[in-house]
């Protein structure tokens, strides 16, 4: 659960916890460097479709691909990563509304990260579109994905979020004939906020975009491994 | 954003939160109960059709009902309430996750909450299916409400919200044909969690089941003020 307090307590508190998630995504990032690992971190609200893009990226990058899991509760997502062919591990954060470095580079430590064919983690945070957005985990490309039964109104209402991304993804285009979803207009409110988002429409269950979008991280990780 | 602390820290500041929230819900119900307003307080993932229920619910009940509109940031969703033709207060939280009783609580001083007709406040939440869940707003019925496409995995997933709800909505039920969604699968999971809750299956875009859903509520406030 999400805390309130004083002002003072607030800044206080805000100023040490993200001091100590700054240590940790620092000592995340050495060490995903450390080993040639290109990381995202894919936020969105939930149902927004992130395990489907996993599912397809998985297919894409096969065994080059490690995936990190973070939920309120169930290991249903990890399971369906490593059904598609990837090693999965499951952070089961039981009532955080998000995941902080500290939580990542504990599942670190207990994943396989030696195979040289690895070159790729993507990290699925908890489905919340507000709080995973204060929190680097080490990360070197932050993706938001906003589906189109969401409605095209959602990125202004979550300026935090789509205002930080290096990836816009829009969806379940495979539903826009069913729907009011001004794609433009999506794509033209995350460009006031940010202006140099790259974005990407997809259905991530009928594989519409998906190679385009796996072609683009794999340019960003072949570029980061020389 | 949400503060991370340590659990002894947690458990302090928890403790004063929850009291100085439960104070205010209190306080809010004295006032809700003196006016003779029922209250439901919605909560749902962004872009699950909150606003578009209500929309629904402003055509069924015209001036009895009032509304309270949570958002991170925008106007926007007061506005479609407004224009629906009822009368709607908009907090924007500006960056908090949830809404809390003290916050209803001024917009209850703002909002002409003294005509004979208005017998309902609609209260919607942040979307967000995680932080809201702790946060007694002095509500007479919670109500949960999952959209199709969002999966029917959703529930165990969350199970902080949906094992509190007095009322399940699932809505978007003219997306069936387009989505693997199970309903019966929904229901079962959010029934082991929560035996007594009320299940509504609904589309607030074409109308289908809303008028079944409004008539519950009705008598609701009905029983209430009777």
């Amino acid at each position: 659960m999400c805390e309130e307090t004083s002002a003072k307590q607030k800044v206080e508190i805000s100023e040490s916890v993200m001091s100590k998630n700054d240590r940790f995504a620092a000592e995340n990032r050495k060490i995903l460097r450390g080993r040639g690992l290109y990381t995202l971190n894919l936020i969105s609200s939930p149902g927004a479709g992130k395990t489907t893009v996993l599912e397809s990226m998985a297919r894409y990058f096969g065994g080059r691909m490690a995936v990190i899991e973070g939920d309120i509760q169930t290991r249903r997502d990890a399971e369906r990563i490593e059904r598609a062919g990837c090693q999965a591990w499951q952070i089961e954060t039981g009532g955080a509304c998000h995941l902080d470095a500290h939580a990542v580079n504990h599942a670190l430590g207990h994943m396989d990260l030696d195979s040289d064919e690895l070159s790729l983690l993507a990290i699925e945070n908890v489905g919340n579109l507000i709080c995973p957005s204060g929190y680097d985990l080490g990360e070197d490309m932050r993706i938001g994905l906003l589906s189109v039964p969401e409605g095209d109104d959602k990125v202004l209402k979550y300026p935090s979020l789509f205002s930080t991304v290096d990836v816009l993804i829009i969806n379940k285009m495979d539903l826009i004939p069913h729907l009011d979803f001004d794609v433009d207009r999506a794509i033209e409110e995350c460009r006031s906020l940010n202006p140099d988002v790259n974005v990407f429409t997809v259905s991530a269950r009928t594989g519409e975009g998906m190679e385009e979008f796996c072609g683009f991280v794999e340019s960003g990780f072949l570029r980061n491994t020389g």
